[in-house]
């Protein structure tokens, strides 16, 4: 079943807006079983929406479109809408409700203008915005349907997957089932080698391996024949990659490390505490991101400077002095002195060269020390993370919460920790 | 002169790569005053570029596609410029050349496969590739361009720059000048208003507001007529909005608002410390992104629970047994006691609810404090940042940076402060 994406708005074009939204939508729909076969992007002007609206339904059997829902002039989604289905507008009561709690929530009222956005086409099915102001609309009319979604990602992917996916799901006709496995500490290079056999041997399952900064993540698809042999060849198959590269799958879906840590700690009562260092506060950003990590998280202190690390953490000063703060016995210190200073059960800790400057021939940009502190050890592990500060960062911060995981998880060290005591 | 871009490539539909090549090519093409008009993103297929090649020539004046060059089965450009322009292939003697040194610089031979790649058609002008093997195209007929550039960015772009660009400046007939100003602390809605009359007075210049969780980002884009008007133009709008919401304006361009207050804190030679609570860390994180902050910055003590609150930064139990965790007077305490615990000039705090649970009437989700310690005088300041857990925290970390800009940048306060002392 063939989808057309339409992303709306000017700020798409002069690329000031880079367009994450299709390619989120693009990784949801094929996942679900669609084909994309066409992204156009327009400028918010009604003429070029409906000239859009109009290719795309002659062309697909699904049109997204993203974006101009607003309520400031350069928003005319609405308008191109209406024109193209010559339709008429009604206040939906529910969005007008919606609307209310929206406001309620600020501590205020809406005025007459907010309120303007609850008027959508009759023929529409609203969709509900759990996110801001603006509905979205679902068409359909003869097996054709036309979606319209917000541009602001936080307001658009919740409203696509509550609202809009479940709708679209029982047009497939050959639908498919798909599972994405979520890994950290290998590159895409080591998991195509390591799961060569497991991609020969399931010839019938499509494999995507889809890298970031964090980790890969392997999604694998089967079509789904009427019963659950599609159901069961999935699972077998993930039972084979989990066999060859378990101890680097953090769980499924769309999980996070800092969840799975979360879980992890919650299921162990442990608490746990960190000393950052050139991670600036990332690890500590990461861990409360995650909705209840007050349970399990106790501090973290950010001893950006030498002085801050002695005053702070009571680093031994000697310890810097003699084998500089990036340092694998720094980093030993900082992991110990984070759970004696805050009581935690767990200390873990940062010390590297970001970058770009400050590298030396012996301590290059991209140095990073993790130290892992769990009371019964001790351990320190060595990393290269390339030259980009921000990503020296991500990678760092991902690899320090991954020696959390792999000690809760009684996994083994991977790499192997360079110092322990 | 309108642009329209073409994507090609399956990855761009299924979202395992985000298109960042149109929004790269979007913003070059708008700078230098080109009107880009669509973009088009299709699989890798013959007849689909064939379909969309056509359908740009007929609406656009310059065709720019993207992708498809290589030498892989899935790389299909070439079989479709082909059937487009029906067109005949020969050897570019230069492009040959240039695949031999390209291997040279290996140490190694290019096969016949690789030479293959200096076959072009007869009708186009090769455009050189400085970044690898395959050769870009540009083709010009009847006041229409059409130009092929690889996919890869780091071989596009330069391409682009150094070759692509200079032939088609001179194709403009009217060239654009353009600015961007980035500012904080006010909606969208609030900045049109305030700007109603400066948008009439420069009825001339085209105004965009881009607004993203952490601010708008004002775009003002004017003619640019032979001499210097355009400028002096842009130079005179510039002013007025300056006149009107010059305290909002963080800076020009691409700057973030922990580049100006890294700025601002190197000028003034002081150094900065934050005990930050619903953020998590995210403060810290921002203010080490910018290279160079471990000249201002000290510390950030991440105090998430009250314990650490305590033990960690000294604030007395008693203020939070008496007014909560949340609370002005624990704000004032953290701003105060990060100052005192590192020996920084300046200390900043945040402590809120980030939710989505833990809010109640008097304390709902989305509710924080920021406090702020100069030494002379210490501020709290109340926001009420919404519900969703990540924006509070974004929306949290940015108005705490802001107070600290304002500051050293002796303007008043935005919003006022709630309790002092």
């Amino acid at each position: 079943m063939n989808v057309e994406i339409i992303s709306i708005g000017d700020e798409l074009l002069n690329g000031q807006v880079v367009n994450t939204n299709a390619a989120w939508l693009g990784e949801q729909l094929t996942a679900a079983g669609f084909q994309v076969r066409r992204v156009t992007t327009i400028p918010d002007r009604v003429e070029e929406i409906v000239t859009a609206l109009r290719e795309a339904r002659e062309h697909s059997d699904v049109t997204v479109a993203t974006g101009g829902l607003g309520s400031t002039p350069d928003d005319v989604s609405l308008t191109a809408v209406v024109r193209f289905f010559n339709a008429h507008l009604r206040e939906d009561p529910v969005i007008a409700a919606d609307i209310h709690a929206f406001f309620a929530g600020l501590g205020k009222q809406p005025n007459a203008g907010h309120l303007l956005r609850a008027r959508l086409p009759e023929n529409c099915i609203p969709l509900r915005n759990t996110n801001g102001l603006a509905p979205g609309m679902f068409f359909s009319e003869k097996e054709k349907v036309v979606a319209f979604l917000p541009g602001v990602p936080h307001e658009m992917k919740p409203m696509f997957t509550g609202q809009l996916l479940p709708r679209l799901i029982p047009l497939l006709k050959t639908p498919v089932r798909t599972k994405t496995l979520v890994t950290t500490g290998l590159p895409e290079s080591r998991i195509d080698e390591y799961l060569k056999d497991v991609q020969d041997e399931f010839s019938g399952i499509r494999f995507a391996f889809l890298p970031a900064t964090t980790g890969v993540r392997i999604r694998i698809t089967s079509p789904a024949p009427p019963g659950n042999e599609g159901a069961s060849l999935l699972d077998r198959c993930e039972a084979a990659i989990r066999e060859r590269i378990g101890a680097f799958i953090i769980g499924s879906g769309t999980i996070t490390l800092e969840e799975t840590v979360g879980k992890l700690l919650t299921e162990r009562g442990l608490t746990l505490a960190v000393a950052e260092s050139c991670t600036g506060g990332l690890i500590g950003d990461r861990i409360t991101d995650v909705s209840g990590s007050s349970r399990y998280f106790q501090a973290d202190v950010v001893a950006y400077s030498n002085k801050s690390k002695i005053d702070l953490l009571q680093v031994p000063a000697e310890t810097i002095a003699t084998h500089g703060a990036v340092s694998g016995e720094t980093a030993l210190e900082l992991a110990e002195r984070a759970r004696a200073v805050t009581g935690a059960d767990l200390g873990l800790s940062t010390t590297g060269i970001a970058g770009p400057t400050g590298g030396s021939t012996e301590k290059p940009v991209g140095l990073v020390w993790v130290g892992f502190a769990s009371g019964a050890r001790t351990r320190a592990f060595r990393y290269r993370f390339g030259t980009d500060r921000r990503r020296v960062k991500e990678r760092a911060a991902q690899a320090a919460l991954d020696v959390v995981r792999r000690h809760l998880s009684d996994l083994p060290c991977h790499p192997r920790p360079e110092m322990e005591r």
